[in-house]
């Protein structure tokens, strides 16, 4: 079998070339109930092969029922093959797949919503049972037995050490310049927790492969399967008015000295606005620009290639197709200017509070008094999950939230009296940005940011009527005055009428 | 005046004997517009003198309307006179007064309800103004213009720091013991942050008194007043019950393998629940448990003087007076187990996180998902504050939150459709306790969570109808099933009826 021969070369421990074998022979290690971690983050760097070994035998015998664990969000290969053939039981703690999303907001597969920076030491302090299986996708494995991941490194170090056993995909496909990219570094459990030694987002404090006793790998196999990059759509208009926005607030803070000119640590969430951000700061004026955050897209490899960021550290890179046939054949060039962590580190709150990060995600909806929704449609429906902005917007410098005023040609109103999920609460959030401007929330009481947040990023359509809304409750009083009994009035209108509009 | 006379003793830096005045003298410092630091946390080491002597003026002179910022609340010296006297503007971040809060939920004192670790750092990054005086009690000053703080620290390290002048209030009737105890240490901003370097709840890294150049110190009173302390209500059946589910727990933690036998720093938020929780470990079976947390109440010194309690960091003491009285006299005998940090050090996530704190806090309100409200009746009158719950909860090794079931004689039901508030989202509770029993939230998906809290968690009077609208809610599909248009049904049934049962 071709692929068992090729793989060899990149198995520096010639001990584990007996364990070369077929996805089709691997997938025999899963067994139903099993809890299998699997690595990726955000597509990238996630097994292909095993899953799609693994469906095709649950087609056969039937399901196979697992919880399955990743980094964050996962490729078709996995989550949809999973999905498709009932093998999917329990999924933590982040995804982005439709099939998927489906099975969760129709009760049949049990989501449980946790912070990525919580997965690894939940795991470890054993609140989630017993991790059976780490399938782990890898560059090559050294002469000393340790795994290089690929394009991300998301929870795979603790699910190495965690799990009972490993299988190996050496992805062929991945690029070779991603060798000596990646610095692992494995948090103990309390009480034996020491400071992490990061005070500089170059810092680098592990290991560039996975330790792993070559007694655990039960299993190598070949994978000639691309990351499903998905392209990202051109920076529209709305996306740059609130990155212009943002980028003016954030010059006018360096003017008042609250920071520095080339600012602190970026990080931005996923997509488009996130994306647009970024693009946006390709006109800041002092280079020397660095990011610390989970994810690495076609903006950050752009501005890295300008100069204009001097440093990034993430736990993944997630380029569209367009970049990454731009800068994956150029990542020598890069290599002494990303790092990629493990997301414990990549999101923790140690680190994000030291480094003093600028936190910039995406809101489904905020509300009157600067609460935010991060997660759920209308209350109810799982869109992708929380992933790393509560690990970011608790503890950056500052945490702003970006959304477009309204969504659905208009019949949505993303500024709402109140949220039908929070994930962020007013405690935690500072600064507000839509197309239409910016709430500084930092100081306000509730009154002040309901009149902040009215006049600066509502929608002209539907300002008189949240204003109105925040002046009823006003009269009845209290701290942060709401009227219970409307306060989801305009997600009832848009459920019963299909617009927030009366 | 006997005052100016007496005091010199306790200033060692006799430059400084120059400085000392009567209260009125130097309640004249403060301005109207000003934004003013006084020191003190959870009434205890705020200044009492000063802020009588600025009400006084106030009533002959009419408002001098300023900023008041503290640790956490202070006494009635403070926030009541200055509520009374009309000079209570704007006050952050934590109160327990009644005067302060009618104002804040009458709109005329704007409250900002922020995180307790995070006053500091945004004072520092000069997130809210500039500050122009500091009001500290003090012990003493050393001969190096150290100032030795009382019975709290709080955020006067970074008060003085901030502020353009300093006012102390020399209190001769704190306990002389309290000198050592405290550990002095601050954070630069970023990017200039280095780790903490505290791996152990009893690490000493800083200094015994607050650092301050003499010249700051424009004013130095005379206190003779002591802190305003509350008793403590005996421990009732209901918290007895709550505190036993919860110690269970944790025994069953620690046979699982989960927790080691001498568990982990404990946190407890202040009153008589967080208290009887501390009381009932009393009869834990291994002595050498730790506290991690922001106040120490009586059960503290109670299980330290067993030796129970091994150490114990806090921000604050806070016995009530009979505890006071019993163990003030004896801090000697205790000094080398307790040490008080900055509120910016006793509430860091990075610490909270490393040392793996064990976190129990009060809920005002628990929804069926696990959100919890901690600061407001109805999701519009502000009672205490956020508080440290958030600092905690957000960076614990295990989160939990205590309620009873109902309050108001059975008319109000604890756990209900949909927090009115959230402060504590889904993705940071691991558990809720009543003294029906315990859910353990960990890993569970929003219909699993909702089960077990409805079956362990609710009082069996509303045990049926909460089941009836989680039932009815699931017929609608969804991650997070709810019913917008019933969801605040409960809190509506209170208003207007004076009960939640229909």
């Amino acid at each position: 079998m071709a692929g068992q021969t090729s793989i060899k070369e990149f198995i520096g421990n010639s001990k584990l070339h007996e364990k070369i074998m077929t996805a089709d022979e691997a997938a025999l290690f899963v067994k139903p109930g099993m809890i299998v971690g699997f690595s990726g983050f955000t597509p990238s760097g996630y097994p292909k092969v095993l899953p799609m070994a693994l469906a095709k035998r649950a087609e056969h015998e039937g399901p196979i029922p697992i919880t399955v664990w990743s980094g964050a969000s996962v490729g078709p290969e996995l989550d949809e093959e999973l999905v498709r053939t009932g093998c999917m039981k329990r999924r933590f703690p982040y995804q982005t797949n439709d099939a998927l999303r489906k099975g969760i907001n129709g009760g049949e597969i049990q989501f449980a919503d946790i912070h990525l920076s919580h997965c690894a030491q939940n795991l470890r302090y054993g609140f989630y049972g017993h991790m059976d299986l780490a399938v782990i996708e890898a560059l090559e494995i050294t002469e000393d037995g340790g795994i290089v991941p690929t394009t991300s490194v998301g929870n795979c170090n603790a699910f190495i050490e965690m799990a009972d056993r490993v299988i190996v995909e050496i992805n062929t496909v991945q690029p070779r310049g991603l060798k000596g990219i990646h610095d692992i570094y494995s948090l103990e459990n309390p009480p034996h927790r020491k400071p992490i030694p990061i005070a500089n987002v170059q810092d680098r404090i592990g290991t560039t492969a996975l330790p792993c006793p070559p007694e655990k790998i039960v299993a190598i196999v070949h994978s000639g399967v691309q990351d499903s990059q998905r392209p990202l759509a051109p920076v529209d208009e709305v996306s740059e008015k609130m990155a212009s926005n943002l980028i003016d607030f954030l010059s006018m803070e360096v003017k008042a000295g609250r920071l520095p000119k080339e600012l602190l640590p970026l990080q931005s969430g996923v997509g488009n606005i996130a994306n647009a951000v970024l693009v946006g700061l390709s006109e800041w004026p002092t280079d020397g620009l660095t990011v610390y955050t989970e994810v690495l897209q076609d903006a950050v490899f752009d501005l890295l290639d300008k100069g204009k960021i001097s440093f990034a550290s993430s736990t993944a890179l997630t380029p569209s197709p367009d970049a990454a046939a731009k800068y994956y054949p150029r990542l020598d060039d890069f290599k002494n200017r990303i790092v990629l962590r493990p997301q414990e580190i990549s999101n923790h709150p140690e680190l994000i509070r030291r480094l003093g990060v600028i936190a910039m995600n995406t809101a489904v909806e905020v509300d009157v008094y600067g609460h935010v929704n991060s997660t759920m449609a209308g209350g109810t429906k799982m869109l992708n999950g929380i992933g790393g902005s509560g690990d970011f917007a608790r503890n950056a410098y500052l945490t702003a939230f970006l959304c477009p005023s309204t969504s659905g040609k208009g019949k949505i109103s993303k500024v709402v009296p109140f949220c039908s999920h929070v994930d962020h609460t007013e405690h935690d959030v500072d600064i507000i940005v839509t197309e239409n401007g910016i709430a500084d929330l930092r100081g306000l009481s509730p009154r002040e940011r309901s009149a902040e947040i009215v006049s600066k990023c509502c929608h002209a359509d539907y300002r008189e009527l949240l204003r109105d809304y925040v002046k009823r409750a006003e009269t009845g009083g209290g701290h942060e005055p709401h009227i219970l009994a409307e306060a989801f009035s305009w997600h009832e209108r848009l459920k019963n009428n299909g617009t927030m509009m009366p």
